[in-house]
């Protein structure tokens, strides 16, 4: 049995035995029964998912996974390919967006190489090379990925996360960077929900609406040629996907193997993610959907798959920018659990 | 002339003239145009606030403005008026959601009472004691505070944000406390909005339907009674707020007086911050409405004051909660201004 058999094998629903004895605890802190929202809500799921009355946080991880696609040459990006690679020596650096982020959130970053298009120095620091080719086969043309490269990547994911649950992670966020991977992302979750590319092809980077319609044209000539459908979804994932899409997949799934809380970032980490629930519908009870971005397509790819995202700041960067925010609100959310007097022991006159 | 009439003289409308410079900073980071969505235009709003290119946010201070209301004994709280105090001591213990945020995101907190029915021991660590009456009047009946009263609350939150600021402080929040205080602020509100009592007058800390109607009731009475208007924004927050809303529109006005900006908390906090608004305008453009509470009446009050808040949790706590969350974002936004690389520092080839 191979690793992502056995990782399926592993996966439960969450367990609901906590319950009642977490939700008692926050209804005995000093606050207003429910006062605290979705941060309330947060606290419990953690809770649950960890089957830990106080659960922790403190241990943070999140993947930046990197890789090219053939679709590029379709014309279909507001970059160049060679982005990519540039901007994975960004992350070394510490220039960008994500890094700053968890710079100032305290989140440790992993930038993984599964399939960019460029010959990194073997041992760079800080980048992890898990290279399975030089970017995906055009998808407007044929299969993305072979089913052997698209299990690699999965399995890649899958065997990073184990590395870091059983470093003591405990809490995990995906962010992504791929020039041309929103179109990936629209075509596999196109297969998956079954709604028309024209409603999850967006803007990507920065295209103008003249070539989204080219876009919306490629994802649609990607479905026709794959014959991809939610009742296979690796193939989907396979034909569709891309080697650090179905990375996330892996990542998501082994969050949900350990019981240990994956936070999702924007339009193209969701469509790992969507690919991970279709794999096993329980795995959607350890992923926590950070954020609702801008790019079109991400509402209703949320919304095909039940989740409601925790906020909308109008973000459209990827990276792990909208995961990184949103691991300081499960903290936050954790921490108020944890934290927080009782009534009893504060002396505070309840309402009851 | 008073504190409140030289603070009132200082404001002046945000200088706009960093406006464009800041924003081709912002363009030339390495991410497309405007991906970082709100964060974007936090970050240039605090810019343009404090007219420095590279703001800085690191020096950060919450006040919790702490006081009783008279319209308690009209039955319209859902816990009893001890309950201020009590919270109170909850603060200076660090048991309460907010000290729990503050310590989580690096933002020392300053208790402040402005007129809890309660004596607290002299001296007593934590607790800044500006006391000017032990709860106001009953607003249902006549004035909440008397005109003398209601300058002392607001040059007594300008007094305390003038010497924060001396001290170094970047960046200010509000919060609130007082059992009663859900009922003035929608009375409050309803003066200066014209709104009707029955779209502001909500749920407050937890009580049922059937007495928020006779909450609205006792809002309709405070109105009448007291005839404020928005003709008088000074007298309305006399006869319909209570010396913690002073206190935060004091902090406003003095935000706005000395380029700081003050981070909003919910409904109570907005409350103060439209009568500061009320008394200059230009005060709005220093305010950053931090979260949409869950609590009836937020939302219309925020959109006649024609503001957006960042998020919304379902929150309806209260204490600086939301602000402080809040705080947090805007440290995110303005250190991806300062410390991303740009496309040119990182080598990353640009769309154009």
């Amino acid at each position: 049995m191979g690793l992502l058999e056995r990782t399926l094998n592993r996966i439960n629903p969450i367990n609901q035995t906590l319950a009642v004895r977490v939700q008692a605890r926050l209804d005995s802190l000093t606050k207003p029964r429910g006062s605290l929202g979705r941060l309330e809500e947060l606290a419990l799921r953690c809770a649950l998912i960890t089957s830990c009355e106080r659960p922790r946080v403190d241990r943070k991880l999140l993947f930046i996974c990197c890789a090219d696609h053939g679709v590029c040459t379709e014309g279909v990006s507001a970059y160049p390919r060679e982005v990519t690679a540039q901007m994975v020596y960004n992350y070394l650096r510490g220039g960008a967006a994500i890094t700053v982020l968890a710079r100032q959130l305290g989140i440790p970053i992993r930038v993984v190489d599964l399939g960019v298009d460029h010959d990194f120095a073997p041992h760079l620091s800080g980048l992890i090379q898990r290279k399975i080719g030089r970017g995906t086969a055009n998808l407007a043309r044929g299969p993305a990925m072979t089913q052997a490269e698209a299990l690699r990547a999965v399995e890649t994911g899958v065997a990073l996360t184990e590395e870091a649950i059983g470093d003591g992670v405990q809490l995990l966020g995906v962010g992504e960077m791929g020039i041309g991977n929103s179109t990936a992302a629209a075509a596999l979750l196109s297969a998956l929900t079954g709604l028309p590319p024209e409603e999850l092809t967006g803007l990507g980077a920065g295209i103008e609406e003249t070539t989204r319609q080219k876009k919306v044209e490629v994802v649609q000539r990607a479905l026709d040629c794959n014959r991809a459908s939610s009742d296979d979804p690796f193939g989907a994932l396979a034909c569709l996907g891309g080697y650090e899409i179905a990375g996330i997949t892996g990542i998501c799934l082994a969050g949900a193997a350990y019981h240990v809380p994956v936070v999702i970032d924007g339009f193209i980490a969701t469509a790992g993610a969507w690919a991970a629930c279709a794999l096993h519908p329980a795995a959607k009870d350890y992923l926590i959907f950070a954020h609702l971005s801008a790019e079109r397509g991400h509402r209703r790819a949320l919304a095909a798959l039940g989740v409601q995202p925790l906020f909308d700041l109008g973000m459209r960067l990827g990276e792990g920018t909208g995961a990184a925010l949103g691991m300081g609100l499960i903290e936050s959310a954790v921490r108020l659990l944890n934290e927080m007097a009782t009534f009893a022991e504060a002396g505070v006159t309840d309402k009851d």
